[in-house]
C-alpha cells in the first residue's frame, strides 16, 4: 500500500485527478489530490513559487503524512522537487510526470522553448492580474490531442488562468541533487506540450534526476483526462519500491 | 464526416490506400486516393513537382471538394504543402504522414541524408527515364520491416519507379508557414525510411509545422500494407477537428 | 525454421534465456543459448573479449551450425560482430537487441557515458579479481524497471559479476562493415541501461549498422525476464528473412 500526494501542473487544480484517484484506491492505495495554492477557480493569484510549495508542504504535515509519494505533473515536478528538499523524511520517491525538473538557480520559465516564453509574457501583461490562460488551439492540438472535440472542450472548460510569477521565481534546489531519495520520471510518448526534442521533456528533463526509473506510456500530456486507468496503473508502476 | 484526399508518395500509386480507404468509409468518412501525376505503372514519368501539385489539386477542384482533410504520405506531404497554399479554401486539415515538410525554396532532395542523394541521383542517371526504383534490400529492410518476406515481395510488386525531377525541383512554399489551416503530423515510431535522429520524420520534419497535433502508431513507413485498419483510425484522430 | 543463437550480455549467463528458448521453439524454430566465457557463477573469470568471441564462434563451429541467426543482447552485440568477422559463412543474420556495436579499433568501454567508466573501474579495482558487480540500485532502478520488485530481486540472484578485461578490449572489427550479412537491430523502447539521447541505444548504436532493420518492443533492458514471450516474437521478426 502506497501513500500518494498527487501534485498537478498549470490551469489545473486537485480536481484533475478526480478519475485517478478512484483507480488508485481500486489497487489498494491512499491517493490525496490537493490544489496548489493560487490555482484553481476563484482564487487569490497572487502567489509566488514559494507559497505553491509551502501548500503542498503543509498538507503532507498537517495530516502527518508519513513515506508519501510525491508524483508531480508538469509544473507539480518543481513544486514536488522543492518540497521533497524541505520535508524529505515524508517522502518516499518522486514520481516526475512529464514534468519540470529545474536545475538548481533557474526557474521553470527557463525550461520553456522561446515561443512560450513570449506568449505567456504576453499573456500575463494583457490579464490583468498576471495570470496566463492558456489559448484552446494550443490546448486542443499541443496538450489534449488524443481527446475527440467534445472531450477536449469539456475538458478546457475545468482549466483556470494560472499564475505567472511562480514560472519566474528562481528556485534553490541546492539541497535536490544530494536527496536520498528515490526518482521515476513518467512519460506520455505522444506529449508535445513541450515540443519533442531539444525543448522536450524526455530525456531533456528526465535526465536531470541521474538514476532514476523511465516508466512510459501512450498518450497526450492531458492523458489524465483521457486514459486515467492506465495512467493510475502506470503511476503505480512508477511509484513501488 | 469528413472528406479525406489520401496523397501517396513516391514508388506509389493512389491503389496503396486500398484497404485503407474501406474502413474510413466503415468509420462514416468519404476517402479519395488520387493517382500524383507521373506516378503508377506505365505513365509518363517526365513530370516536375509542379505537375504532382497541379494533378492533386486539378482532382480536388474537378470534384468540388469542399473542407477537404489533404493526407500527404512521405513525398506526398510536399505535395499537400503546396496544393494547400494554393486553394486554401477547400483545404480544412493537413495530416502530414512520416512525409516531408520542406522549408520555403527547398527541394524534397534537400531533405534526404547523403546516402539517399547519392544513390537516386546514380539510379536515375541510369535508369534512362530518369526514374528511380527503389532497391528490394532498402523496401525489405528499411521500408517495411515489419511485414513477412511474401508480403514485402508482394508490396514490391505494387510498386513502380518514381519520377526524379519532382525530388530536385525547388518549392516556393512562401506562403504555407501563413497559412491558417490546422496541421497534423502521423507518425509511425518503428518508420526507418529516413534514419532515425538527424535525418529523421520526427521531430525533424513535425516541429517545422510549428501548432499541429502529433498523433502516433506502431510501424513502419508502409503500415498501409501491414496495419491498413490502424492507420485509417489513427488517419481520422489526426484528421478530425 | 531459424536457427537461433543467442548470446547473453554482461552479468548474464545463457539460462538468462530460459523463458525465450520454450517460446522460440513453439514458433518452429531451433535456439540455443551457449555462456560466454568468463561469465556466470563459479567460472574463471579471468577472460580477454577474444575469449569471449572464441567460446561462441567455437560453439557454432563445434555443432556445425550453419545459416545461424546470431542475437546479441548488450554486450553480447560487441560478441556477435567480431563472431561474424570470424564464420561468415555460418551467419545468416546479425540481431542486436540494445546492445553495442563497437566502432573499428574501439572497446565496449568507449562507448559507456563517462559515469558507468568510473563506477566500473572502481568497482573493478575494489573486487579482487578484476570484475564488476552490478549495484543492485542501478540494476532495480534503470534495467529492469519494468518488474516488480519481487522479481527483480529475484532476477539480481541470478546474475553473477562480469569479467572487466572484455569492456577495455580494443575490438579490430575492420571487417565488419564490409560483411555482406543482414542485421537488425530490436530495441525496447523503456531501455534505460544506457541512458536516453546521446549515450543511448537507439539510434546512436543501430545507425552504425548501416542498413538494418529496426523492430522494436515496449520494455526495459531486462524485458527477457518481464516479457519473454513478446521478446521470443519480436526476435522472430527481427530475424526472419
Amino acid at each position: 500500500m502506497v501513500t500518494f500526494v498527487l501534485v498537478h501542473g498549470s490551469w489545473h487544480d486537485g480536481s484533475v485527478w478526480n478519475a485517478v484517484v478512484p483507480r488508485l484506491e481500486e489497487l489498494g492505495h491512499v491517493a490525496h489530490s490537493p490544489t496548489v495554492a493560487g490555482h484553481g477557480k476563484g482564487v487569490d493569484k497572487a502567489v509566488r513559487h514559494e507559497d505553491c510549495v509551502r501548500s503542498i508542504q503543509r498538507f503532507v504535515v498537517d495530516r502527518d503524512l508519513a513515506d508519501v509519494v510525491l508524483v508531480g505533473h508538469s509544473f507539480g515536478g518543481s513544486v514536488i522537487a522543492r518540497v521533497a528538499e524541505e520535508i524529505p523524511e515524508r517522502v518516499r520517491r518522486l514520481v516526475f510526470w512529464n514534468a519540470f525538473v529545474p536545475r538548481p538557480g533557474t526557474s521553470v520559465e527557463d525550461d520553456l522553448p522561446p515561443h512560450y516564453r513570449e506568449l505567456f509574457a504576453d499573456l500575463a501583461r494583457g490579464s490583468g492580474d498576471n495570470t496566463v490562460m492558456l489559448p484552446f488551439p494550443i490546448w486542443r492540438e499541443a496538450f489534449v490531442q488524443d481527446a475527440d472535440l467534445d472531450r477536449a472542450t469539456a475538458a478546457y472548460r475545468q482549466l483556470s488562468p494560472t499564475p505567472y510569477q511562480p514560472f519566474l521565481d528562481r528556485l534553490d534546489l541546492s539541497r535536490f541533487s544530494r536527496l536520498e531519495i528515490a526518482k521515476s520520471f513518467l512519460n506520455c510518448t505522444d506529449d508535445t506540450a513541450l515540443p519533442p526534442g531539444e525543448w522536450g521533456w524526455h530525456p531533456r528533463m528526465s535526465r536531470r534526476l541521474g538514476l532514476h526509473r523511465l516508466v512510459q506510456l501512450p498518450g497526450s500530456h492531458e492523458v489524465v483526462f483521457t486514459r486515467p486507468r492506465l495512467l493510475a496503473e502506470k503511476i503505480v508502476h512508477a511509484g513501488r519500491d
